[in-house]
């Protein structure tokens, strides 16, 4: 897994189209828009590696909570995002991990936003100018 | 060189604090704040490697005029970016470089805007959600 993540005082976004995925979450009445302020955005790419990583999601979660903390935020926008130059995992493998990473961060009190799998996105946010507003990871 | 764009309705920076760079180019009165409307915004990275690329400059050229053509734009930003997991070239042939793709840019018509090098900005931007508003590359 990989992320870059940018703290935001907004960030908004609205579903536009499918896309070419092999694995599509449903819509619903509530997924099809979202709005989250002072929150850290983060764009997730699940990787081909972590289909083998039993501690992928610990992992992750760990390296969330720091930079969360650092932030003294509570509110985290999870986005499967396919262009960070990793080699990307089976579509449905990605949306599992997202969907139990999100599960994990909500038992852990965090407020969580995740846009539905497998549909384009308009979005729009305005992220801090600060040494932490961009930060990438790679979890192994 | 590595870059993600985003397509979008707009971009806006606004510089907010030098980072600890090696090269921290001048601020003005004119390039502190910025904003440019139906644009394509390009996040680089440019790459150690690139340092003995002679054909860099050119290739990067012609892979953004390709996106540029297929959304029909003119408007591009161009904005240093060290969060894409490539590694670094020297912060000096990084600015030289964006700073070079600007005038080829320029010198094709393009209305480029480039935050200063070496400087933390605020950004806020509202991205299309259609098949190419997100495109990654590497330029070899």
């Amino acid at each position: 897994m990989r992320f870059l993540s940018f703290h935001c005082d907004y960030f908004k976004y609205n579903v536009k189209k499918k896309s070419r995925s092999k694995f599509i979450e449903d819509l619903s009445e509530t997924n099809q828009i979202g709005t989250l302020n002072d929150c850290l955005v983060l764009f997730i790419t699940v990787e081909k590696k972590d289909e083998a990583n039993d501690n992928l999601l610990i992992n992750a979660l760990t390296e969330i909570e720091k930079i969360v903390h650092q932030l003294n935020i509570n509110n985290i926008l999870l986005l499967s995002f396919a262009h960070l130059f990793g080699k990307l995992s089976s579509p449905k493998f990605s949306f599992q991990s997202l969907k139990l990473l999100e599960n994990l961060l909500s038992k852990k009190g965090f407020n969580i936003l995740r846009p539905p799998f497998g549909w384009f996105n308009e979005i729009e946010l305005k992220a801090k100018g600060h040494p932490l507003s961009r930060i990438s990871r790679i979890i192994d």
